[in-house]
């Protein structure tokens, strides 16, 4: 996931709902003070109809966990990312693996399988190197950035300047800049707060002359991956490389040049942006037995990946549960009131386009259409519980709806949500959503490197997220009551 | 450290010992039972003598890790790494960097700074790429095994076939493997058993008419990073190239193999053999006050490194605790009665042969010239005591000092030595040593890779480390005996 669009959307939300407050489908009897668990006066009758979800919420669990779909889940992903590899948005990987999703969803019986055409960047890496080649010889690993342009066939060869933050930047002259390799190394303090280096080291770099930049590798631990990611030219400025290395070379070069030693990089990329190119959201359902285009529950993660590693936690595991969910509880004979529609979406990595075009497109009844929006797109280790978006009469209705999923010790609940950006089209204004909350300590460790693969991946997690992912669409979508929303225009 | 060498070694030792006992330098009160702290008996004059040391060793330690050191040998081991970065045995970065050491000691006013000569392997690295052509493309990152031969020019593209273990090759016909890339994909049990994979699986396979090998890096954890690591070619088997590939293709390869995929390989390797090349060992000395060139303790660790990353954990550490024990002891006025030397060995990567040569050259008076040895070469992470080998006598009086470094909270005392490769030319022989024991579960996350950095080493673990070489060198060096020994001859 793209989390620092996460933080920009979140802001988005915040400031939105405290400008607007358009109630949409209201539970009146409820306090609207969003403070605490104690703020919620759900009715009895409510409260006491949640409770008889326990029973179906056990069984599924166990069925997914310890029953006939047990493994399941980690095998699908496994034959997925073995047989097409990573899925870059605009890549003839992506499309085959869409289409193979396809095959499997109809083998699974799942219903209204189809996709929705997506529009999206395309942008290719070509050959990438970069060497230290003054004061010794030394290969420095790197990853192009998404959007990223190449430098000119046979590379450039330049100086090095070297900084820790944007505020020491800001003291050096575009005299001591111009020409120059920029060379950006953060300390990790957080994935949002340091995630800003990689997506604007560029254009505050070329502002002052620079020839291109090398980013630290954001990441807070390093086996000497580097690691990429998207990153935006601002309007205006002239487009420069920009990759990243890694943790240890860029902590090295920092130290080097603040002893004043001088180092010269020869850096070619051959990365280019091509023109857009139509993907596809790859969708299915199990359509409720009440309502069938209304009240939908989306349970939904990202199928296309970045191009190194395989793309199994990021976001092949949240596109898989999402998928899954539906085949078991199909395979269970359980089908609820509202139709539960997975979506696998497409190009969230280059800025969440397959979200983007599937709300445009769905815009015109989007409040009739969608009850709820559940994603996961920051791993799928062990689940801890949901993570919700929403108002307060939603959110005291789903905190009883994850005190169901004890037997997954996952009943954590925390607001707003912190993790489902294609989702944000939607939750950012005030539909209600939830991500998957989960164990994820290591999750950037492995991000956008070669080290997302199936080694992170663990079957009974990958079981277990599965099982919270169904048993809380189900309840979602087979309750009496729609989930409230206040939706601003 | 090559510690499947040490392996081989405590065999030699074991077996050596049983067969032989020749008591030299015995201090006759003792028990000879090994078994435990109980079997000793050690003269409580002896007991007394050693207990007093407790005052200076606690005055060095605070020295080194709270006092005008503290910091020091971190900040010597990043200047060394960031000015020469890896240090392939055959290298000029090497031979640039012993250079550089010999001046630092002698800025330090170490005594009798030289270096004696030492023939090493000079094997280097050229071009490397291996990429998955059948049934997808991707870019397999992978570092050759030192002594590996190349591919022809333009590389070799073969089928693969894919093994979890030798046991399970040995089922597979000659016909089977015939033109085949070989890819063992053992599962990480430990260093010592895993890596017979890497050592031997290239004369395994090309036994059987295998092109190439490519295995799983040997390591527990893996973020994307391949490991390299020496390898032998079996006399009389056609040599193959052999590399590592990493963790995580590795496994993707073998469950693909196992569903039948078939999978084509291109690989190309530039990997070549040299003629072996004089390299050097990198020796200063603090002189005793009552010896000199008899009854020396020797520190050690070894200067050269893989050509991945830049070798500031294996071995850079223990070579800079080594050199620095000295430094700090010269700069406390502390000079014990017998001569400490530190020796820096060279070409330990592609098989002990800084020390080996060292001991081939000082054969002749061997049993008078060496009271003990010293080395670290399994991490200096936090320390956590001594691991020993010797005889009993010896064991009884070194575990006495080893209580000693309790303000480190570093008296952990094991025997037999685990972690001592070059010092095993004569701990395996008789010779009383010791290695660094400390907190190293990590240690192979980082070994032969890209994330061999300075990010590995933590300042004040560093001056802990150095602090218990220093100490624990001293007080050897200063007792009025010299440490029993029964060598093999």
């Amino acid at each position: 996931m793209e989390a620092y669009r996460k933080l920009l959307l979140l802001l988005v939300l915040l400031l939105g709902r405290a400008s607007t407050s358009v109630l949409d489908n209201r539970i009146d009897q409820f306090e609207l003070d969003n403070s605490s668990e104690n703020s919620c006066n759900l009715p009895d009758t409510l409260l006491q109809e949640i409770k008889t979800y326990q029973p179906i919420v056990n069984k599924i669990i166990s069925g997914i966990v310890d029953g006939q779909f047990a493994g399941k889940t980690w095998e699908s992903l496994s034959q997925l990312v073995d047989t097409f590899g990573a899925r870059l948005a605009g890549s003839e990987q992506l499309e085959k693996a869409i289409d193979y999703v396809l095959d499997r969803m109809k083998e699974d019986q799942l219903e209204n399988v189809h996709t929705e055409n997506a529009t999206v960047p395309h942008w290719v890496r070509g050959y990438e190197s970069a060497q230290l080649v003054t004061p010794f010889k030394k290969n420095l690993p790197l990853l192009g950035l998404g959007t990223s342009v190449g430098t000119p066939r046979g590379g450039i060869i330049a100086d090095v300047l070297a900084v820790e933050s944007f505020k020491e930047f800001e003291s050096i002259t575009p005299d001591q800049v111009k020409g120059k390799i920029v060379v950006f190394v953060p300390q990790w303090e957080s994935y949002g707060k340091t995630v800003v280096y990689r997506s604007k080291g560029a254009s505050v770099a070329s502002k002052k002359g620079a020839v291109a930049t090398l980013i630290r590798s954001v990441t807070p631990f390093s086996i000497g991956s580097p690691h990429t990611g998207g990153q935006n030219y601002e309007e205006g400025v002239k487009k420069i490389p920009s990759a990243c290395i890694t943790v240890e070379d860029a902590e090295m070069i920092l130290r080097k040049y603040r002893r004043g030693d001088q180092m010269t990089i020869h850096l070619e990329m051959e990365d280019r942006n091509l023109e857009p190119f139509v993907s596809r959201n790859t969708i299915a359902e199990l359509v409720g037995t009440k309502y069938t285009n209304s009240s939908v529950v989306i349970v939904s993660g990202h199928l296309d990946s970045w191009d190194v590693g395989v793309g199994a936690m990021d976001d092949g595991g949240g596109a898989l549960i999402s998928w899954k969910a539906l085949t078991f509880l199909k395979a269970m004979g359980l089908r609820p009131k509202r139709t539960i529609r997975a979506i696998l979406w497409t190009g969230e990595e280059e800025g969440l386009w397959g979200g983007r075009a599937y709300k445009d497109a769905h815009k015109t009844n989007e409040k009739e259409e969608f009850n709820f929006f559940f994603e996961s797109d920051i791993g799928t280790f062990e689940p801890r519980g949901l993570d919700f978006s929403g108002n307060n009469d939603a959110g005291c209705i789903f905190r009883e709806i994850v005190k169901l999923m004890s037997s997954l010790n996952a009943t954590d609940f925390e607001t707003p949500t912190d993790g489902g950006p294609d989702i944000s089209h939607w939750t950012s204004r005030g539909f209600p959503g939830a991500s998957l909350m989960n164990k994820n300590e290591k999750y950037f460790w492995f991000h956008h490197s070669a080290g997302d693969s199936m080694a992170v991946e663990d079957p009974k997690n990958l079981d277990k997220c599965a099982a919270l992912w169904a048993a809380a669409a189900y309840v979602v979508a087979d309750l009496s009551v729609s989930i409230p929303k206040d939706v601003i225009d």
